[in-house]
């Protein structure tokens, strides 16, 4: 349900629970004539913009709740674009629930999840993508996710987009005046002009189209599938990986059944392993639905290392590796891990497009450069943080501008009339723009402002 | 280990976890040049305090960790009384754990708990009640404990005590007046006039010592355990009391064998309401265990309910009150819940020592009442906010104190030299000062202190 945006709203804005301080944020246009009514200190309504004031909280029955600060912002220039005041409390749950009854005792409502930064959208303070990265910003948990976000959050990423809107516009009057002049049959717009500018957008847009797989497994961890025969090692070279005991590792053939996941961050990165059943014919039939959950970790892996041993031999190798390269695709990275170079090195004659790398997981050794192999296999790096996306609804508004200016191109190699690749490239326009909130429902505003925390 | 009180400290203030927001919060002679550092707008240093200014903050590495917004606030007109930045950004785990990094890397030293309330303390922001007052104001979870906590922190407490200190220091520069006269025998101070005084400090000092077990009972919660024999309902009278279905309820006697612990807040007063095994012979060890668990709650408990129903003679519940008594002290009340009213009203000649409320706890009748009962037997009414003890340390102080006091009257009473009275009026003016930290050591603080959360 979308509620009035007249209203003044107020939330605990800090993480729940009990802290040193919270801080409640009113805002609207109403913030600080409510405070005000509650505030025992300097009247709120009469101090400077962005100045901070020690005060009482009166508690509504004649006596305090709370000695506090209250921080006054004045509309524009606040997060949301209204006015805002931010009330710092000492951090016991008690008090912050109090604060908000009394709040709305005193006229206010209790903000949906994400209303301050819809809000802050609404006012003008920020696009779509803008206000979508401060959520991102806020659930990222390693250096490369982090930087995504705030780059967006900053607005680099949208820059590209009003970027390629503009000379889309531009490319559209330009056909649109020649209808204005259909009938004298002129080219304002050079055809030749007209497609480089249409490949450029087009090159463009699919560049960060095709960023989205790795821009996904960056935000949420790079997919990594641990497989290989029971007592390969697979359990000792993750616990090796995440550096302490994690997984229950046993000399009993087929021990991890059940998948396990763990994060690693290497440089910035985070990935996400998951141990996985060994890979051996079963007739256990626990133990063959496990291995069948391997085989669909298998198939959603970015990269897939198998441990093999030199108990292994050549052809048994190759024989798992093939049931892999069936089951993954040709983005996926397969690096086999020779483990127990302690007790004896191994010689395998592979074809090139797999990885090699010679550990020991019991002693660590070769565990690092299997790391920076994992890190070159993630192709993260590849990517500049402003030119990379990360959001699903992002990716959807760039295929469909992806397709619109394909048919621009291809409208304007077989010669088709202006008006018509007017409209594919107004549809082109318009998909760039569901991104940074140009053309916006409130059905996609409520979508995007329902995964924010309360507060934000 | 004490740190040094030169360093500049930070910490989350903030509870932890994710948030829309975080404050990160800098104390100390350094604190401005320190965020000036990392921060990416306007000079802090240069800016006017108690101002708050939009900026970004270095992520150290050429990057921006995050859009913040920084509150500056000058010595001594902080809540530390040094110089103090308070960093709100955006509150995900990585950013929080990110910015306390790059700080300390510029100088910061990681704030011990308490150690912010501790410098306010050490510059005399605050006296040392009023800083213990902190602790427990964001502790505290019910209206009665959280107004005690305000007013405490407020200076409330201290000024009455502040109060006899200072009646104190006159009768002894009386009496050691006398002292330099000695061998002309006068007496500057009436006896009949210190008398008088000591007696009143007395009074006071004893009612404060005595409010200690309620005020300890307000702020973790009124001990009441809920008696009776297997399915006279108590669980269904718990159940009714707090509102929703917490216990297993269930027709099999005896099923109720851990006590079980819930609070429930009565006008503003919290209750920890201890449903007890049921009190009935067994040969079940288990069983036996529970009841005997039972007996230790009934000892420690400031209120025993007891439930019955009209199933049980007069002369069994008779039985049950004498096991109850030869386990409660003066102070314990005792309520007899007539249970099941709706089945059949009892009539019971019992002392008039033990209160009587006809209930049914299926229905919720009488359960107000009882409420109502527990209110008064909790005692906590009786005590204003501002003269009412909660602090196990204070306690202690004014037991001394009052040991100390009392040697004075004894003295007085007996006719014995000035100097000896002197002294113990010197004895009851240092224990008054240790709960204000008047007097004061280092292991004291590092005490007190500790308990506090880190960040305040």
């Amino acid at each position: 349900m979308i509620q009035s945006t007249e209203d003044t709203i107020c939330a605990v804005s800090t993480a729940p629970g009990v802290g040193g301080i919270a801080v409640i944020r009113v805002s609207g246009k109403d913030a600080i004539r409510i405070v005000d009514e509650v505030w025992l200190g300097k009247k709120l309504s009469s101090v400077a913009a962005r100045t901070a004031h020690l005060g009482d909280l009166s508690d509504d029955k004649g006596g305090i709740l709370d000695n506090a600060v209250a921080t006054v912002f004045r509309a524009p220039a606040s997060f949301t674009g209204e006015d805002v005041v931010e009330i710092s409390v000492h951090g016991s749950a008690w008090i912050q629930r109090e604060l908000i009854n009394i709040l709305i005792k005193h006229g206010c409502r209790m903000a949906e999840p994400g209303e301050f930064t819809r809000r802050a959208f609404l006012s003008g303070r920020m696009d779509l993508a803008e206000a979508e990265a401060v959520a991102d910003v806020i659930a990222s948990s390693s250096r490369a996710s982090h930087r995504i976000a705030v780059s967006q959050m900053k607005g680099r990423f949208s820059s590209h987009l009003s970027e390629l809107r503009d000379r889309l516009m531009d490319l559209a009057s330009l056909l649109e005046l020649e209808l204005d002049f259909s009938e004298e049959d002129v080219e304002f717009a050079s055809r030749e002009r007209l497609l480089e500018i249409a490949c450029q957008v087009n090159d463009t847009v699919s560049s960060l189209a095709s960023s989205f797989a790795d821009g996904q497994a960056l935000k949420s961890g790079v997919p990594v599938a641990l497989v290989g025969s029971p007592n390969a090692g697979k359990s000792t070279l993750l616990n090796n990986l995440l550096g302490d005991e994690r997984a229950i590792v046993s000399d009993i053939p087929g021990t991890t059944r059940d998948t396990v996941e763990e994060v690693i961050e290497i440089d910035g990165v985070n990935f996400r392993i998951i141990d996985t059943a060994g890979l051996r014919d079963t007739s256990d039939k626990v133990e063959r639905l496990g291995i069948e959950r391997s085989f669909r970790q298998i198939e959603q892996a970015k990269v897939v290392v198998l441990v093999v041993d030199p108990a292994q031999s050549g052809d048994e190798i190759k024989g798992m590796l093939d049931e892999i390269d069936g089951r993954t695709d040709d983005m996926s990275v397969i690096i086999v891990a020779k483990n127990k170079n302690d007790i004896a090195p191994m010689e395998i004659d592979l074809p090139e497009r797999y990885s090699q790398v010679s550990i020991s997981a019991k002693r660590g050794e070769g565990v690092d450069r299997l790391k920076a192999m994992l890190l070159d296999a993630s192709g993260v790096k590849n990517w500049e943080s402003d030119r990379i996306v990360t959001n699903a609804r992002h990716y959807e508004a760039l295929i469909n501008a992806q397709n619109a200016i394909v048919r621009v191109i291809e409208g304007l190699n077989a010669g088709i009339s202006g008006d018509f690749i007017a409209q594919d490239v107004r549809e082109t326009i318009h998909y760039l723009g569901e991104i940074t909130g140009t053309i916006t429902t409130d059905q996609i505003l409520t979508t995007i402002f329902l995964r924010f925390c309360i507060g934000k």
